[in-house]
């Protein structure tokens, strides 16, 4: 089953779907198996992190910002190579496994 | 359904794989399902990125290397640490799902 | 089939989980297929490398540390942005084709 939903973004930020992935498990009625949450934009990527305090959102953007900055010898005439490194270092997809008709999370989130 | 090829390759370089992945789809005969591009060498990596522009692959191999660049303070006798790195940072496997025997791919590739 | 174990570990190092993996496939009866590890914590990835040689371990931890450094701009309390980052550099699973009851592994490691 494939579910897809669009979301207009920012230049740069982390954005929650982790609702919009529920709501497509709860519709699809699977109680075991996998999800794949899949970005098919080479700009974007999926990551599963820590959401509680939203300080470790704003390190994750400065710290990627500073591993992949916007360099001058870029070539790229969009000029978002930046982001295309990014999106490589994040990752495309990521996989949640279902149990109980529920995402398995760490039971202690840290 | 497993399909093998190997690839020989320089030093460093990113090579579009897609032509190979979409052969084995038709092969496997498959309509709607998930393709799982597996590297399994530990120095190389796979990533879903742009093709449309050459530059974002020199922009990414720029990138990555100041991201990872080779240390003075590195001991793997095989001198490929960095490569190593690399491949981790990219990781050894992409997953695209497959829907009307197609691969989905982003409508609009930015 | 989902196998679950838990691992203590220090603040920052690589551990070999292969055994872990194996285990589970020979419990798991199955011949061909795919093994998804997943890693539920937000501060630790999986990923997939050398382990012939000790100091590969020992080089990625330190071209790690660089790409990702603690900065003294980081707000997040608990003081482990780093680790969040790293953990999305390196993801927080990967997936292993089995073939004949076996992990499929690079012919040559390197």
């Amino acid at each position: 089953m494939l579910y897809e939903f669009g979301l207009k973004t920012e230049r740069q930020n982390f954005y929650n779907i982790t609702g919009k992935v529920m709501e497509a498990l709860t519709k699809s009625g699977i109680k075991e198996g996998i999800v794949l949450v899949f970005c098919p934009h080479t700009t974007a990527g999926i990551t599963i992190n820590e959401n509680a305090d939203p300080d470790v959102v704003k390190d994750m953007l400065l710290g990627l910002d500073r591993a992949y900055p916007d360099r001058a010898e870029f070539r790229h005439m969009e000029g978002n190579s930046q982001a295309h490194l990014k999106a490589s270092a994040v990752g495309s997809s990521q996989y949640i496994i279902v149990e109980n008709g529920r995402l398995v999370e760490s039971r202690k989130n840290n």
